[in-house]
């Protein structure tokens, strides 16, 4: 069994990383903190963890006790685990930091989309991007992975093979997309309040977002990012615009069959002609996607949905950790999601 | 008090023309016609009726009923809606026609977009289309008003000032939008069911959704439409983007200026510096729209906000009515919406 | 007009009361307080106000402005109300108290559910039950009014009259309700952020709520009082038990005679034979009721349904406030609500 | 690995099997019938299936390939189910049947709830009811289990220690009880439409619910059950009351030691001190119940939450299943639900 620890766990992420753990084959969790819930019952937080997790209690975080185990993921906030990073990386077989402490290979975009200066640039340099369908062969003995965003994992997969296609071009990109509200993280916070969020949707971060300089590093194009809130509790919806490249030739079908060829040996992609939902998605580690070209206004649409809980954060830890320890990529992970 | 008739009264456009018709202060719903629920209570059909129409019940259309009356809504289908005009135009003092029927001015879209030819071209010719934002002077006085579509409402108050002012370029507009479950009006169908929206958004009608001529004729632009469901009940989001003509300056700044100037003297018209967000208008009248300009992709964002059987369908047909007859503008309709 | 303040204008209460306030024909708001929120615009807090009440802006209280106003509104704590009441009433027009502070006319209830001693027994004594339907002739020239609480109007609208005609045993009635989200108010709680909330279903206050003994006051009956938690932003539903009393020969046809009998006048009473929905009651100030008796068990089901923001709370007390100042009772107040 | 065939698989409880049965480690979906869905692919039904199903197409149903298989579920209407169990029983290892045909061992029940006669005697009554926490040991090698419906595993599940104890009066309880959408099954009706059911609260099924006989039957009282329909795609919570049996202490400490003891060695049940929620329970095979004891009014108070498609559905049926095969009992099912 892999000795595996969750630091941060009393937030949506760790949550989720206790749900999967539950039922991968070779995980058991020794150790889960939570400093501000140090103490508290996880089945009081969590309810739906009463059953799995009876006598579960977060407890404050202990170095001496993380030093040694098999996989430590850690779900707090980015500057908190660029700094715990070090301490770790080396003393535990692989550390998953679901932050974006790692994932910007350029650190001048910290200071200016995060508000930190990076003070690890040799750590940074060194992190594997935690998204296997780009990064498997560097995942395999990676001491240290860092998840993708929830928004750039959907974009990304979407987008990224008509980039390495040449298909695109790579200015003015458009990525317009929306997520559930677990994507904002446990808050007690009025702007998440059901009152405030049902019943309704609004851009937010507009022109600003975090995730934009991450999707620009994978997919490999400037673009425009806008993200939505929208009434659901989980699902990133990413419908993304871009220009054929000068003097190629594209048509849906063409696209299909990129996508389809470039996808074919993933577990978790699924490739298809109708319309990527994220219901199709609703608690599995799947991620759907579709193109069309559309000749009238020669524009490309493509579209990706998945859990941002699921392959949008935890679950798509969960299968970077699985190829980082190499284990089976898919142990723990679900292909079906609870819908309807 | 004008006597007004509803034809096709049952669906939900229907029913909220006889919510705005019971706050009206000179509105006397005097005929109701429901072919397929001829005979059925509205209070049966919409319970939410009960208090303010108790005795109402939907009966067959009657053409010698409808005659003399000071005006009448079409809630029909396309091509019943094209037939049933000129029956009544020139004997009625208006018809506010809620369908396609009469507002593409290029009669050639009918056979693309509808999958009909359109047999009414003089009546096409003097329809007016029922946006009093835009078209107010044409609307006093006028016989037949042709109601716009919702998401073209949405996008167009948005958009429309940005091209009346030159400020973007004509081709390549993107307009990125979702709606809720209602805009698909009252049908038993699987893919409208609570099971298969509720936490689920998905994009529909990619590349050919029937708006996108009517988007171009009132925007005066050339544009890529993408719609979506959303798990709301009511209410239109569209976020718009364009680049900015050759040679104009631009800043978020002077489209603020430019959209507050245009809108000034509108009643249900709110430029708002936040973003504007379906539940600021749920129930109510109101059009929230905001602009943004994003140097480091040289794109314009504007977003706009309704509700969509109010403002976008039975609402603006109120509005447009109202001006068309020379009443109070404001008259039955809201500027505060539900919420919280 | 109506010179109208509203003190603790800023929560959801106070929200609605803006909104109704906008269409009430003889009401004028010359000052709204919000003591945590002075110098927010009202706008900012509530989107859906900026048409309407573009230029309002949350002041702090000030007694010497609200003397002499014809109408105030009061939406504070409940010992903050009772607090106040005593420095407005007699120096203003009438005042209506949204809190539970004037309600119980026995004043041990205090301690026991509010968790204060009420210092207050003259104007406790003095103040009005708002609740039209049933203290209409009390209502008339009131000074001060105490608004019910939302599952005391819901239930007691369908169980008083049975109490009132003898049939049913006024002990061991068991009275099953669930609310909207809004019913706990404005408040950043995680118990009530979408992601608690959605797809989830929870009974609260299990044998204690505070609304029981208000309900016994106003029904007349001992009961246990279950509220449940439900995801819906306004609406309530309660499902009512009783057994009839000894002797009585009941039947659902007498309970709907007896119901409809006794609600003939009102204007928002439905008694239906359907089954009553929150949805037919949305933002509206229309109550449903129905009854029904099964012989098989012996027991009468009676349910009503309504908006807890509107007829549940600042609709009622728009209502008491035009019942007492004499104004037109329906006033400001839509009977039909914003559904679909 | 176990033979299986689910007949009548395109409806909501056969597309939950076969999520179910993706993650079971020893079954293997060897046919999927679907009568008016023949021909579909599963994943254009249910684009969730797509990555776990991606070739299954549902076919017609043929008695000569079920024949043989070690385990068929059957997920039919309930006369259909019926008449095709005889066909299958003594020819397969085991016939988990979803429908209500052989849950009622009273069957002039069938006329009343059902409006069919039963015309199986002796397979009705050799049916052994598939909830394990009651009849395990009658289950272990049964050929014909019959599935409980979900609001009675909710309900029987909370109340059924305490009749056991003899602790209440087994007449005159109330089972007030609530349910998500999905419980009605895939059907195109207005009824079950997102526009209907959004922000919508109704009860429904007043005096007469099918599921009323079958709750008396295993829980062993006589009682009223009213049934309400809730916007949440999966959940049911049941808040049921009853007197406390003539000369019997209780209280809320013993009924919680109770229901503890009772279900110790279960391994999906969860007594709580809380508030059980159906989030806790959404997608996984848990059942969360809690008691209380009011003195004010002498009455108990039981609550269950469960999610209807698993627990109260198929999972129910896989854990049956299980049993009846004698493989783990909790093979394929999780303790962990999908929240938040």
């Amino acid at each position: 069994m892999v000795a595996v620890g969750i630091i941060g766990a009393s937030g949506f992420t760790g949550a989720e990383l206790l749900r999967l753990a539950a039922s991968h084959p070779d995980f058991e969790v020794v150790m889960a903190t939570g400093d501000s819930q140090a103490g508290t019952r996880a089945a009081d937080l969590y309810p739906g963890l009463s059953a799995a997790y009876p006598d579960l209690v977060f407890e404050p975080f202990d170095a001496d006790r993380a030093r040694g185990l098999d996989l430590v993921f850690l779900g707090l906030p980015h500057e908190a685990s660029m700094a715990m990073a070090p301490e770790l990386v080396g003393h535990v077989g692989c550390v998953v930091d679901l932050s974006a402490a790692y994932r910007l290979k350029d650190a001048s975009h910290y200071p200016t989309y995060y508000g930190f200066d990076h003070d690890q640039p040799g750590l940074l340099a060194d992190a594997v991007y935690g998204l296997p369908e780009l990064h498997r062969s560097e995942l395999k003995g990676a001491q240290l992975v860092a998840t993708p965003g929830c928004y750039v994992t959907t974009a990304t997969l979407a987008l990224r093979p008509l980039v390495e296609a040449g298909l695109i071009e790579t200015t003015g990109v458009i990525v317009d997309a929306a997520s559930g509200v677990t994507g904002a993280g446990r808050k007690a916070d009025l702007a998440f309040s059901f009152t405030t969020v049902d019943e309704n949707m609004i851009a937010y971060g507009l022109l600003s977002h975090r995730h934009t300089p991450e999707m620009e590093q994978e997919i490999g194009a400037q673009l425009l990012f806008t993200p939505h809130l929208v009434p659901m509790n989980r699902g990133i919806l990413a419908t993304c615009y871009a220009k054929p490249a000068a003097g190629v030739d594209v048509s849906t079908e063409s696209l299909a069959a990129l996508l389809r060829e470039r996808w074919a040996d993933e577990p978790f992609m699924v490739v298809t002609d109708g319309s990527p939902s994220t219901k199709a998605t609703l608690g599995s580690n799947v991620v759907q996607v579709t193109a069309r070209y559309d000749d009238r206004t020669n524009t490309i649409v493509a579209i990706g949905a998945l859990d941002n809980l699921a392959k949008g954060a935890s679950g798509g830890a969960v299968q970077a950790a699985n190829v980082a320890l190499g284990l089976d990529e898919s142990a723990g992970l679900s292909t079906v999601g609870v819908a309807p």
